[in-house]
């Protein structure tokens, strides 16, 4: 089995080598073909699924798993439209990022390029199949996937389709890969591929990020989850802080941009608290603190906790700076918004509020790569290195120099 | 010992968050001081460093580390010199990359921030103590350093005296750590400090590079070894690639972008093979290959072998496409240069080697972040995630999305 692993990570190699060096439409076109593909083959993704649900219930998969794993046919048909959008996306590949002549008269260009073997793992979620493989194709990556055991049938269908769509357009077929057939130890085995994987991207459950962050030895990107604080000042608009408040926690509460904390500056917190207490609870939620009047009392993880739920924090806080202090130590990096009106205050935050993501007067769920422009999924990155925040094409690419002389030599 | 080393990493977190606030022109200031300082205590320097000099000698501390270890008077003078030219270079940090503005009025900028803690390990190198902080300082970011026990002494006057500089113009004095007194413990739990260390840059030999990228889990940057090419092609002007080839090997062979294989086109072996093993072997260069009449045989690590020394590989290929498989295959994805005059040729070999830097008709000396025109050395990265050849400083910062709004909600 160790032979054919590598033999399979080799094969992904020679595959991203075509791939990289394929232009930019053949890229789209194949992109397209998997579309079609997807179209043309709903009936059969749909049966694997029902396999891998079946099993799923049998084995007592949680039921947001369930769902999550559940592909009909308008999810199906909602990949193949995701893939079409997708294709029409701007290609970053080739883009000069930096470009200058020497004395000398050597000329020195940074381009764009695919990072070459990407491998992605995660769990329980065939449509992230699809959508990583678009975006590697995209970018000239060829892709390596570890899809999980519950989702196995549904992965095995659409790996063999992409395959073969990407070879009716002369790509090759192994750009798509899998090493679910290498159970759990395949998984081990791609975190320390290295020299033959150039880029791990794990999606799933912090468990399962944690794994991969700590496990790997090849580069990983950290997609995380989210305790997002909305920290309101003493000098906010409180009509406009209940506002972004209620949205930021109610609006979808299973998404990582979605608040988990509120904070409140003492200075207003007699009036604030019982208005903001009492929109949050008349929307259904149930609100958490160290005391607050009216309010549950903290869980176990205290204010490190991720509801994902109709459930917050709520604390009081001794201004602006108490609030960088609360977000900085109990916080995930990803979003924090501060509503206030004193420009002061809110230069301070933004600059001192060590977040991917940091807003003024504005609802946390606006962290999304949609919001951003950039039309594909890839996921939000909470690490500081390679790429921070909503994730677009750009950032599953690496770059290059490329020097170009006349017989220069060094004195 | 456990919490001491952790409150050292959150006094550094403190200086970091200081520090990335402090204006430009006082960050400058701060590294001026620390030249004016290096000036003022050069013997005290040059005392410690005997120190360390002698504790090596004693040991049989090999002697290129003791040529690295040794600081005199004149290269202490290099060190102020260099520190007062970094700060001339432009400050990235606050630098807009992308302003965008939603159709629903978001206002959406992202800016180079610093990345906060950055870590740095390497061995007997005390000029690297000063260098690295300076361009930590330089960028906004704490350095905690673990400079090796060959170099204590030398070091801890060095930190010293970069703290009480850095006081004396008001900015913290722990933005400079070294956590030398924790031993060899200490460089494993730097590389674990998951949360309190942003970026872990190690530099010196290949096993330590290893050993820093396989045990991490904070993000690395590999500056690594490098095996380095270049390739003569049938198309060549045989007198350029004479000249290319004996500057790449022998200008100085003892650093990463020197040239340890030619490759040679079977096409014009008869002429070229015989011309450059004339021109090297006449410069003093050993070479070796695999049968090429007139060579010694290879070592034992083959074509893998990073000589750094007057010794040089030499393959004969059939053509461009065998030249990329090899390169490829036993290089460090560092630089690789192609002597040739045939466009279709160069521009293959450009796209399919899949290094840091790529040259057409230049010596693989020009890999050198002076020649890029980044005046500062923070070294040459050969992974592909966050930062590829060359580093300048913008390489040492990271990146934060600001989204201001007007009490924007989510629909």
């Amino acid at each position: 089995m160790a032979d054919d692993f590598l033999e399979l990570l080799v094969e992904s190699r020679e595959a991203a080598t075509e791939l990289g060096a394929a232009p930019s439409e053949l890229r789209k076109r194949g992109i397209l073909a998997i579309a079609d593909a997807i179209e043309a083959q709903i009936d059969e993704i749909v049966a694997a699924n029902c396999e891998d649900l079946e099993r799923g219930r049998a084995t007592g998969l949680a039921e947001n798993l369930q769902d999550r794993l559940k592909l009909d046919a308008a999810r199906v048909q909602g990949l193949a439209d995701a893939a079409r959008d997708l294709a029409q996306l701007p290609d970053p590949i080739g883009d000069v990022l930096r470009e200058f002549t020497t004395d000398d008269g050597l000329r020195i260009a940074q381009v764009r390029v695919p990072f070459g073997v990407i491998g992605a793992i995660y769990e329980a979620r065939p449509n992230v199949t699809v959508d990583i493989a678009c975006i590697c194709i995209g970018t000239g990556n060829a892709i390596v996937t570890r899809g999980g055991s519950a989702a196995e049938s549904t992965n095995r269908v659409l790996v063999g389709l992409m395959q073969r769509a990407l070879e009716s357009v002369g790509l090759p077929a192994k750009s798509v890969q899998t090493i679910d057939p290498f159970g759990r130890e395949g998984a081990g085995r791609l975190m320390t591929a290295r020299g033959y994987v150039d880029l791990l991207v794990p999606r799933g459950s912090a468990s399962l990020i944690e794994r991969v962050v700590t496990e790997s030895t090849v580069p990983v990107i950290e997609t995380g989850s989210g305790i997002v604080h909305v920290y309101v000042d003493g000098s906010a608009d409180l009509e406009m802080a209940r506002e972004v408040v209620l949205n930021a926690k109610t609006h979808r509460t299973s998404v990582c941009n979605a608040m988990e904390t509120v904070l409140v500056d003492r200075a207003i917190a007699e009036t604030a608290v019982p208005m903001l207490l009492a929109v949050l609870v008349g929307a259904g939620v149930t609100m958490r603190s160290d005391g607050v009047e009216g309010t549950e009392s903290l869980p176990d993880t205290g204010w490190a906790t991720e509801y994902l739920a109709m459930e917050s924090g709520i604390r009081i806080v001794d201004g602006v700076d108490a609030a960088i202090d609360h977000i900085n130590a109990f916080g995930t990096h990803h979003t924090d918004s501060i509503v206030a009106e004193d420009a002061g205050v809110v230069s301070r935050f933004l600059q001192r509020v060590d977040s991917a993501v940091v807003m003024h007067n504005a609802s946390t769920r606006f962290t999304d790569g949609g919001v951003f422009g950039f039309g594909a999924e890839v996921g939000i990155s909470t690490q500081k290195s390679h790429a921070r925040g909503p994730m677009g094409l750009p950032e599953l690419t690496s770059t290059k120099w490329i020097v170009r002389g006349d017989g220069h030599v060094r004195a």
